[in-house]
């Protein structure tokens, strides 16, 4: 039951679409997920896409379909759909957490046209609502569709309650328990609701101990706090309490993602949330300007080395060990940093805690440094035969593993004290930083041991 | 109702384990999540965790708490437990799933006693057979707790039968549905459940649309496959479809979040997996590999270095840019590389679009190489009264951008051929091997025009 998308499968749809044989296009969309619609549409052009969209009769699939869409794909998409047909033919069948990211996505213009054609005046109230929010926040995330009852009521009321809500939900997971502001009580779970008698009270049976977060809170937090307590949903409420929206896992599960990826994205140097693109210049512009403090590292090196000139070419073995040097620095910078970065992300690193992970950074440096710099003084005791080289590679070396841990260390710390992604500080930044500096330590040490040993 | 965990709670807590007033521990207690206390374990000794552990009375709260707990803590503190304790307090109270992967990481005589001494046969007998399956595939992480209802029953029989079954879990979000051979043939929504009349047929209301995974898939692929279908629960399936267990959503988020967590640690030069530890050694350990390879990269590059020694004393200005030179040939080959083992890792990238992929990288790498080598062209122009430093600089960048983007896209893509892990291609072995081969092209490049432009 499981689709694989093989260049056959594509090379078939795409004669069935020329030959605009929609028959037998409307059975294989019949047998398709929704998932694998928005995949084989990734691989169409934007006409054959469209052909085939308009074929989909059953709402929720054609509204799923948008749903799964990469936003690239979706704008272009969108582009060529009239407002009355977006309206219509999905944003009426959508959860509103899905309908209001489309219509952000959309050109102010056409956001107003397609919000009057919605036909369901609360689902447009509900999407009007969720566009206040930051998209970045738990209120921009969540749902207005779930399903509450009423704390006085008993286990046959909120059944009939149950019944009315759920027609207009996809699924049902929690049922959450309300009082008559509205404001959240607890959670009734759908074991107990199952394995309960129906006389007895929702006060007696359901869990007064409930998970929220307010609408402000960061994206990225309920999510960190949904996996740590382990939540398929996460219901949001306003500020004194009353339960405004749910958040489902399929949206914490992205959330999650998207910063895993974020952040593997800067360690790379690669600006976030571009690579998805097929364009090549959008492809470029993700990574140039990385490539350009590189660049521009690279220069102010290049300068440093020139100061050492006089010195370089009297002794130009000092030469042999700089790509070492600026290697090792920057290896072990990136080490550090990427390790803060992770603690912040998954919480582990409290404020409390920061100290000891200095001191256990400091601690794990200094071995390193210690095994490095002994090795690479064996080495150059046995190959070479100037002990001013040998002792200095091996003392930089040594000064340089404990000097980038540090500065790997602090500077994530020092940029999320500042409410600065610290995830900037893992990449070509860090390693640029300790090239430079790495150099400068080499170079001065050398002029001094230089002189005094020869 | 959220727990921060605090300094001054830790403070208070201590002492109150110190005078063993264990009403008020216990009141503490109460009031906590199972995560909760799984985050406070990490922060006490041995001996104050045990104290706190065995005052909990609540058998399923004590389970979770230990499927809660980092491994390493984990394991340190099943090591002071009697095996009747463990199998007595929390593996009888376990998911099946959570209770192999703690009898899996005792020593194996342990392992034996704690198994005997589990009461109940069926828990035990999940057990042995959870224990057969790899950790790194489907059947390594489901857990053998399930409802499943027979395809003949009506709505009426099934509800008796899906409440006999929910008894024993702790959640229930879909019910399965099987023929006498107990086939999986689809599933019942709770929604459908909630909104049928109870006479209706199981055949006539279940969705016979079921996502199944075999249980050899590995982990990471089931995982996938769930976040592609926004499943929040995957049934395992033998050979010939039988049901034999159920991955639900928390397990396929700890996959996630572990595969994202490991391909970090490999971009970072961190061996996976060992960064949760406490102990100094260990962490040396998970880095310590990575460095010694850019040590040695390091020495190579001396060597290469070594042999242009001549050159290098005649025109010092060329060690100028060696930096540049290593630095840009890393920081593109990780930004190649890393993109690769993304698309691999999200399974955007097939065999099919492999070649296209290459183009487009080709192509990004064409225009990086154009911009970055004109620009350091003008650079040493205005600043170098050497021409053949300026075009032995800029032609060797040019090329090196090149190598370098298709090297990184190339050695991910023949690890996974390989069936290697192809995030290992993302960290210093890239930026080491980009080093080298950078270093030499500049080196052959600048030999050549010296010697012609001198």
């Amino acid at each position: 039951m499981r689709f694989e998308l093989t260049r056959e499968f594509l090379d078939d749809l795409i004669e069935i679409i020329n030959n605009e044989d929609s028959k037998k296009a409307f059975q294989i969309l019949e047998e398709l997920y929704a998932a694998d619609i928005a995949e084989i549409y990734n691989e169409l052009n934007i006409e054959q896409a469209k052909y085939l969209y308009l074929l989909i009769d059953d709402g929720e699939k054609a509204a799923d379909v948008i749903a799964e869409l990469d936003d690239d794909d979706r704008e272009r998409f969108l582009a060529v759909l009239p407002s009355d047909v977006i309206a219509g033919k999905f944003i009426d069948h959508m959860d509103s957490d899905d309908a209001a990211d489309v219509i952000a996505d959309l050109p102010e213009k056409k956001q107003e046209e397609v919000l009057q054609h919605i036909k369901d005046l609360e689902q447009a109230g509900d999407i009007v609502d969720l566009l206040t929010y930051d998209e970045d926040t738990a209120g921009g995330i969540m749902a207005k569709e779930y399903i509450a009852v009423n704390i006085k009521m008993n286990l046959e009321e909120a059944i009939t309650e149950i019944r009315k809500q759920a027609e207009e939900l996809d699924e049902v997971f929690y049922v959450y328990v309300v009082n008559d502001d509205n404001i959240l009580q607890g959670t009734l779970s759908l074991k107990r609701l199952l394995l309960s008698k129906t006389n007895r009270d929702i006060k007696d049976i359901h869990n007064s101990n409930v998970i929220s977060v307010k609408a402000d809170m960061s994206d990225e937090d309920a999510a960190v706090l949904a996996d740590k307590y382990d939540l398929v949903a996460l219901p949001v409420v306003d500020t004194i309490g009353r339960l405004i929206g749910l958040i489902t896992y399929d949206d914490l599960v992205d959330v999650m993602r998207e910063e895993a990826e974020k952040d593997y994205q800067m360690i790379s140097g690669i600006t976030e949330d571009v690579e998805h693109s097929d364009r090549v210049w959008v492809l470029t512009r993700a990574r140039l300007p990385w490539l350009f403090i590189g660049l521009l590292g690279g220069i102010f090196g290049a300068q440093i080395i020139g100061i050492f000139e006089e010195v370089l070419a009297k002794h130009a073995t000092m030469a042999f060990f700089i790509p070492l040097i600026a290697a090792m620095g920057g290896n072990v910078g990136v080490q550090s940093s990427s390790i803060v970065v992770q603690g912040l992300a998954n919480k582990t690193l409290k404020s409390e805690s920061i100290f000891k992970k200095i001191l256990k950074e400091l601690s794990v440096s200094l071995i390193n440094a210690i095994v490095l710099s002994s090795l690479i003084l064996l080495y150059n005791l046995v190959f070479s035969d100037s002990y001013a080289l040998t002792f200095t590679v091996s003392s930089a070396l040594f000064i340089i593993i404990i000097f980038a841990s540090a500065f790997g260390t602090f500077v994530p710390l020092a940029l999320n004290y500042l409410k600065i992604d610290p995830a900037m500080a893992t990449g070509p930044f860090i390693t640029t930083a300790n090239d430079i500096i790495g150099l400068f330590i080499y170079l001065i040490i050398g002029v001094a041991l230089f002189g005094i040993m020869n």
